[in-house]
């Protein structure tokens, strides 16, 4: 057990905005909220996840939605109260402990803010080791562990609680309440013991959000930066270096769908890239060949900084690194791909390791 | 009070699916789901709404969505246990007795099965006095009664909980999961207490069903039948006697939207009327002069026969009767109007009371 204090969370956000993968939300609002929120009710314990007790409930805090409109409507402030308050009787038991769902800029920090508010401990873990853009996309549902019950509420106050049968029901019915709500929603989802929680959550991914933070912070002060330290770090591989030159984006069914064009400069130059997002980046072609798809991480930095960049922040002209990250093993299981694999996307695509894809171009 | 035998529930479908204004549901299948709940648990009680007490919780029981899809999609059974069962711990009262939300072929039928089914009785009541598509248009509306907490099912066991800010972003948000949930949905709605009913609902209109039905039955064995006695029994104006010629339909968003073109026989030869509905006749012009609009009734009954004609059921040559009847007054005060007038449904029209419309035209 630890406390989490302000530089953690600044760690946190930028770390897990890497982690989001283009997606996730802008970690700069979600930093905000987590940081009022220990200011005004005091720092939030972090737990490992080998403190919860076997039986004791936990359940994650989150928002659903497109990131892009997370820009522009915050959520009122006592919503996780709300939803806590309204799941009680259904749950029949006490909640011990939240945890994010994801890592993102925006579902790491709602659960430090949701656990300052209520004076809860958090979990050092989440259910996906980055982001995902839908729900049933949970190392839980591997396993078969029920997102409901669930309860979600909009900044408006309206409140929804469900039941249902599988976790892609889940995402159909929860999805098309969140575009009713206004294209985001917030949500206290997959409530889960903590003997279940051990078995099959992704641990110590605060931790590991932290550290890409840290590393990131550090290097940024340095003078020639260079990303092989955060390669080191993360294990990831670099793809291309270049220059945003066209971003397509649309809003459709409470999801941000779009494209990413980057010309490559430098020792890359002659190059180009092309990625596919639907909220987080889904599949990489460098040069028209594929080199990177889900559930391996497809990350935007920047290329002065190596700020993590979201898709809903790129612009034309933006000098970036990609870099390409694995993924965490439970995701490269048979049924990990199939919930989570290009095909799953829509891509007539095997899924293949990242590091696979990146050894076989490495002479590039 | 009184129980319902089978004699009346057949005639009360009847009736319901006159009142249902060609929408409200096949009252076949309405029929079926009541006779059987009450052949296997028992006969129904049913009180009128002075009996209710004034602390004792009622909910009315429903479907909703698009009346043309309830023909191939049945609800499972026990739907109605479950919603009972899981709306509990947030209403905090136990449930005295089930009502009618609307009069039609299904909605008045849902709640005699339901009453069997759990042993509750049923109040002689609705909050329409017809069916109308959305469920913020009730009579409960006008007084700022509040249409949540509701529980919402579909027949594959998915089961949410809705607690709203109002009823118009109620329907918004059951309407989007009912269209997940495959266009149906069963829902438990209006916990309203005795003492709020009795000052808000349209009474005794399961008996004034009933006497419909039962004329509607008694006409349908006579020689020469008019429809001379059906008029004198509901206040009906009779509009137009003719032959379908056209019915276009489509089902978008949950409801059936759609238009009915009759032209005129015998009496009406070369008079032509063209019917606008969602799920219910809203507008109706003669000639191209409107005669009759929502939240008055526009009903479609079989030539021969009188039996009450639903819009899904509507075919090219079908012979009927197209007659009037005035709404209950609460929908005439211009909060009523607001909520369920042609304006509502996108006609720029102002209400006028059926009565003065055909006056107007009664020459004809």
């Amino acid at each position: 057990m630890r406390f989490i204090n302000e530089q953690a969370i600044q760690d946190i956000a930028t770390g897990a905005s890497l982690l989001g993968a283009g997606g996730g939300g802008d970690p700069y609002i979600g930093k905000l909220m987590a940081l009022s929120a220990v200011e005004k009710y005091g720092p939030v314990q972090l737990l490992d996840v080998t403190e919860v007790p076997d039986d004791a409930l936990t359940i994650a805090s989150s928002m659903m939605g497109a990131p892009s409109v997370f820009v522009e409507k915050f959520p009122r402030g006592d919503e996780y109260e709300q939803l806590f308050a309204k799941l009680r009787c259904f749950l029949g038991q006490d909640i011990f402990a939240t945890y994010p769902i994801e890592a993102g800029g925006i579902n790491s920090m709602i659960p430090i803010a949701v656990a300052a508010r209520l004076g809860l401990p958090m979990v050092d873990c989440d259910s996906m080791g980055r982001a995902f853009p839908e729900l049933q996309m949970s190392t839980f549902s591997i396993y078969g562990i029920e997102a409901t019950p669930l309860a979600i509420t909009d900044e408006k106050g309206n409140v929804g609680i469900l039941d249902t049968i599988s976790n892609s029901w889940t995402e159909k019915i929860a999805r098309a309440m969140t575009v009713q709500m206004g294209a985001t929603s917030s949500m206290c989802i997959f409530p889960i013991k903590g003997r279940d929680l051990k078995k099959t959550c992704v641990k110590k991914i605060v931790t590991y959000s932290e550290n890409i933070g840290k590393t990131i912070r550090e290097l940024s002060k340095k003078k020639g930066v260079t990303i092989q330290t955060l390669l080191d770090v993360t294990g990831g591989h670099h793809i291309l270096s270049g220059k945003v030159t066209d971003v397509s984006r649309i809003t459709k069914g409470g999801f941000n769908y779009g494209k990413t064009i980057i010309e490559g400069i430098d020792d890359d130059k002659n190059k180009q890239a092309e990625i596919l997002f639907q909220n987080e980046n889904i599949a990489l072609k460098r040069n028209g060949e594929v080199v990177a798809t889900a559930p391996d991480l497809i990350c935007l930095v920047d290329f002065e900084t190596l700020t993590p960049m979201t898709n809903e922040g790129l612009k034309y002209g933006k000098r970036v690194h990609i870099i390409g990250l694995p993924c965490d093993p439970q995701w490269r299981t048979q049924k990990g791909i199939e919930l989570v694999g290009p095909r799953y996307f829509g891509y007539d695509l095997d899924y293949v390791p990242i590091e696979k894809l990146c050894k076989k171009g490495a002479h590039e």
